[in-house]
């Protein structure tokens, strides 16, 4: 099944522009929440249309509007519309197969953004694609499945922890992005461990399943790399762009956030050569255990053969065999045989194969 | 057969700018198509000559000319000197072989790309050059086989879908590079999809097979390598160039367009990385079972031979074995048969080879 | 055991900028000393307390703070209210897997790096974090452990040798990180030099130990390319940055150090690209051991396993056997053996496998 | 013998800038040719000594002078007084190991580039050096051995085809480099066949020979590299000079030679690594097909080594054996025998070895 | 014994800019040689201290210093002071496993760079350290060892040949690195011709000492990598610079030089990689050997293993085997083993084993 690619041939054909949902639907219904808060006041709200909730937005403090369930094109429109935002940026929304990227187009910072998790039951790593959009008094989070990457933000911001209640919009969408890279971090430090305690096995079991191993933390880090290389230059172009509405004392932060990245870039290219260091180390064990059993079987058949073939020649029927009749040569036999084996292991002791 | 390059022996020893047709004929007569609309209007015609194509050019609308048949010289000739076009990029156009390029020459942004598709009977991927041309109030394509690339953005004209009816010809020539770099997305996708398919077939078969199918696939990667990565420049010269027809509201699909690009060319080398993973896991696979087959073996042998040995020594006919006439040799015999079975039995268990 | 990352997973869900400390505390209680000289008069002290320290320091002169345990959250919290740390950077340094950098904050020329010793009992190289702050009139460092990377540096300054007690604050920064750097160099060469030992063991011995040495110095050849690298941009960045406190006739010290940095990634490329060759070199003297093996098995059994079938022949029971019976026939079938062994070493020989 | 480096030590000593010829004489005496032409008139002259053919060159049209046996040391002195070209230039054009190159120096565009052709009879590719002199009204074209490569151009200019006799010194020195580049990529493209014609044989052979044609086509790549991929920095400096004799109106043939040379470094890198990865698959053909080897040798051993002991068991000349005496010991023997065999060919093939 | 890496465990602890003499001492007393000339005149001289030979620098000409033996602490403190070069340049010299750099501080153009020559008697490439001083009116060159580099270019002024007698300092200083390259040129070019004489014994031998040879070959490219690398960043910032001493006449011979060094990295590169093939092929050469091996094995052991049973089953001494007594029993037997014998060779035929 594929698991890097999506079903993109699905919009085929469409003229740019036009809106389609690439992906899996996961919620029935979108669910629209609205919360909204300054230093001093928090409100929380669901709705069940964008119009609703478009009216309800203060000019002051933050507005946040979290939607769940983008596969409801109609929905996806009306966001379109009330919220002018272009159907170039819609259609990369709805495209859940979207690489990362950072665009600041007509009066918005939009993100598009991986959430990684593991999945049952394969326990394999996940990318949910999430969409961030700061405008100028809100800030827009879009995703399909309702997941629970911003609990702890909202905790936060119930509890009144921190900075970000004291912050305005751009500071909650750091804060998002933050809690999103964050997360990388921990799951390539999960990852890293596993990878990490590969190290012994190979050095003391022969088992194949280590193989199967090497072979999921490889395609487990070229999972991660595609999803977090944009990353950083998502952060980067952000760093560079002067129309944002990220506030300049809240550079700092981003900047802080790329160092980040920067940071798990690195890990997963470290354990990246660390796996493939395993497989060649693995690779190398393999090849001195066949060299060990191909020894073993030299040294009994190279010894063994011809001794059989000395026995047989005695075993032959033919008439005139005179040593058959001498008294001593079974005993001289015997003394060949110990010649032969004394001769042959002294052989290979000289072959170092001993 | 050489499916990475043409014959472009042919084209040696001509002057630069002599015209050549370095491919293969597809068509027997060329076919010159214009299809003429703004956002209420819409005519579609054939023609058999340049001339008479070129005098129905209207100074307002979209004029599109659409020609299959490049083989034809002659026609090229007229070509050129209808529209004022510069031998040098005629004689790119001829050339079937021409690495994908953007060139804003003389009152033209000239566009030479590769159609990709799966070729009967092979079904490996093939490249059908195409060539944009857009001028000041008309879009100029050509290729040398009737192919279906246009027919969904034609589908979307006649029925007035989309934007395409709305806008000029940048806005057409943005619509085909989209179709045919989308197209490259979808190819990457399925030759993923297959990849990643063999991912199970590594761990639980043994079949030889898989050899021809992962050389395949690096071949294919390959080739989709050479034929997109020079589109990445292409869209990117084209962005950074002043001089383009394209107008400034066109270049966030501009942008976009690259962003695609991007991803596919990002796609085509996560799949490299895993076809080359996947070929050396199979290799250490290979290995493991070569180790498995050689320790059977001499197990089989360590065991068997030594017993053989001692079985002929009791076969041989000397005339005097004492150990022939005792009474308690054969089960003596059993018992140091038994004795060396079980001794390298647990040798072969101490070395973990049981 | 994870080397390469530390337990980042204690973090998740805090706000970012609250501080934790990742890591393992490896002081019970905190120890801050204050040295505090110029050319003429030196003075040292210890405190335990932030408030203490920070009234002592003298507008002239060099003010070192040293500061050991910063496990304490309590003391940093202190320490960036009484020097005006930004959280941002006090949440870094407790984060003792952060990635090397340097910044230029708020009136701060921050340096996080790393300080690599052989730890016990398994002699791995361990980085230790050291966080070095250079402020208006004083320099403060930081680390978890009480190590003794900065005793020569205050040797040189009891006994006013070399340079250090002419200058301030930031030559002793500079004197600093490039005993740390310099102590990279040591390592380098301590573990190249071990590497460059591998050279003979790979040739004339085939112990298998020295696959687990490779991967061993392949690892740490990692570890210190982890920790090496972003220090070349630390020194770079400081070279570029016209805020730091840096003053200008100290700069021709910064660029010998960055030249210092650069000779130690070299060198790490340097025995990372020779230890990967060893490791090739082993595989094909394996290699080559095992067809050295195989040939000596063919021999002995192609030789004496056709000869074993005609013994086995002539050992036959059947009545009517007429060799039996041939008085010559015994010699010949030693001809017959001396025909076949001479003729398949011959055929061997033409094999050149003799 | 040292195909990719000359004899250098040839010039070890020696002053910069002295004059010594690197390389292998192939003329016994220097040829000097004299071609002066306008869109008009033509006239090809012979001369013996560079004075003369200096004295003969007009200000107006194009003369192109050739020489042939650049070894003549004396008449490579003339030459750099008559035409003013600096020593350090003479000498690298006398050096036939020169990396291709392009100067601008004094008065002068100076072109070093190799002209490739298969050499009898190891059918190699060898390089030719070719020095192309442009200057303010002449063009000079050196090189050792009389070779071919020109006269295609000489062709057209005698034949007045193209655009060459319509133009000045400047088209003409275009036309011979394109010549030159157009040359690499049939060579490029011949190679290239043979390196896809291959892939058939890596499937269905496994001769042995097919290793020396992949080492042999990597040494050639590698040849190739070497020598094309300068010529992308050759034409790329060109481009971006203002002080060359090329007129802005050829610039852009200057432009499509350059996407030519981008075109031929492209396919060599495509070249090397299809030949990289047939290597591969040729190495694991080679283990899939010694696995099978192994699994026969295997089934048999395994299967017939047992038999033979239990026969050789009954073989015995022991007194007491009591199964020798039952009548039904015989067919029993041969049951056991059935069920050993059947038994491990069940074994085998629930081992998916059969 | 560590090549790649000299003592720098000695200078740690000390302050940066300690003088320490890093590497072996190779000269009892140091030599100091003063050897002044200009076009007309022309003087040599040896003294002992470095006062004498500052007092004996004249405004006018050339005045070239050459010191050997560097190690003499006393005499580098004095041409600090005589000749105002600073202390960490001084320590960097005296580091005799310094990185080549190039630095313009405090009128000096300086340059650290190597001397390669073959050492006896292991013929290893071995790295001597030279330092070259550009001072306004004299050239400073310094190294351990008394070597040979520049008996060339003594002999050129001396015998007034070439340029050298007609120009400045700054010519001198480029003759002498331009003859420090040219001998890496050459060193590499004995190199290469011993890598490609391997090609041969690759395929037509079967040596074993290959290996080693292909083994110290990549050491040696490593080590001249490692040395030659750093000549090109050298000479591009000299070139790049405006503050040097060299005059804008002569950057012309930078230039070539420039082209020297690049052409020696690309051929070291070249090499390397022809290495790396070899090896592979060496390899992939080595496993067709061993399936040769192993086919020979089984097609033996096959064919006479069953064989051997069957001759087992008529030896058995069983009352009761009607076969034994039939009189066509031994003729059939015969049979049996043909039919055997014809099958089996079929059988390998059709597997292409034969």
């Amino acid at each position: 099944m594929a698991r890097f690619l999506k079903d993109r041939a699905k919009a085929k054909g469409l003229a740019p522009g036009s809106l389609v949902f690439i992906g899996k639907q996961k919620m029935d219904v979108p669910v629209i929440q609205l919360m909204q808060y300054d230093s001093e006041n928090l409100s929380e709200e669901e709705f069940s249309s964008i119009e609703d909730v478009a009216k309800k937005i203060k000019p002051e403090g933050v507005n946040w509007i979290n939607i769940y369930g983008i596969h409801d094109l109609e929905m996806m429109n009306n966001l379109g519309t009330q919220f002018n935002i272009p159907l170039l940026l819609l259609e990369d929304m709805l495209n859940t197969d979207q690489r990362p990227k950072y665009e600041d187009i007509e009066a918005h910072d939009a993100f598009i953004l991986k959430m990684l998790q593991h999945e049952k039951p394969t326990d394999l790593i996940h990318a949910e694609q999430i969409t961030i959009i700061l405008g100028e008094n809100y800030l827009l989070t879009l995703q399909e499945k309702r997941g629970d990457v911003f609990t702890h933000v909202r905790e936060r911001i119930r509890k009144n922890k921190g900075r970000v209640r004291l912050n305005d919009n751009d500071y909650l969408a750091y804060a998002l992005i933050d809690t999103i890279v964050d997360n990388y971090t921990i799951l390539i430090e999960n990852l890293g461990a596993k990878v990490e305690d590969l190290e012994d096995r190979i050095f003391s079991n022969q088992d194949t399943k280590i193989i199967e191993e090497i072979y999921r933390f490889k395609t487990e880090l070229n999972y991660l790399r595609k999803t977090v290389r944009p990353v950083k230059e998502v952060i980067y172009a952000l760093l560079k762009t002067e129309n944002s509405y990220f506030q300049d004392k809240n550079k700092v932060f981003l900047k802080d956030l790329y160092d980040l990245v920067v940071q798990a870039t690195d890990a997963i290219e470290l354990y990246n050569s660390l796996v493939a260091d395993q497989l060649n180390i693995y690779n190398t064990n393999a090849n001195n255990r066949l060299n060990e059993v191909m020894k073993v079987l030299t040294i009994f058949a190279s010894i063994f053969i011809p001794l059989t073939f000395i026995a047989g020649v005695y075993g032959m029927n033919f008439k005139y065999i005179p040593e058959l009749d001498f008294k001593s040569s079974y005993p001289i036999f015997w003394g060949v045989v110990g010649v032969i084996i004394v001769g042959l292991l002294y052989f290979f002791k000289r072959k170092k194969w001993l």
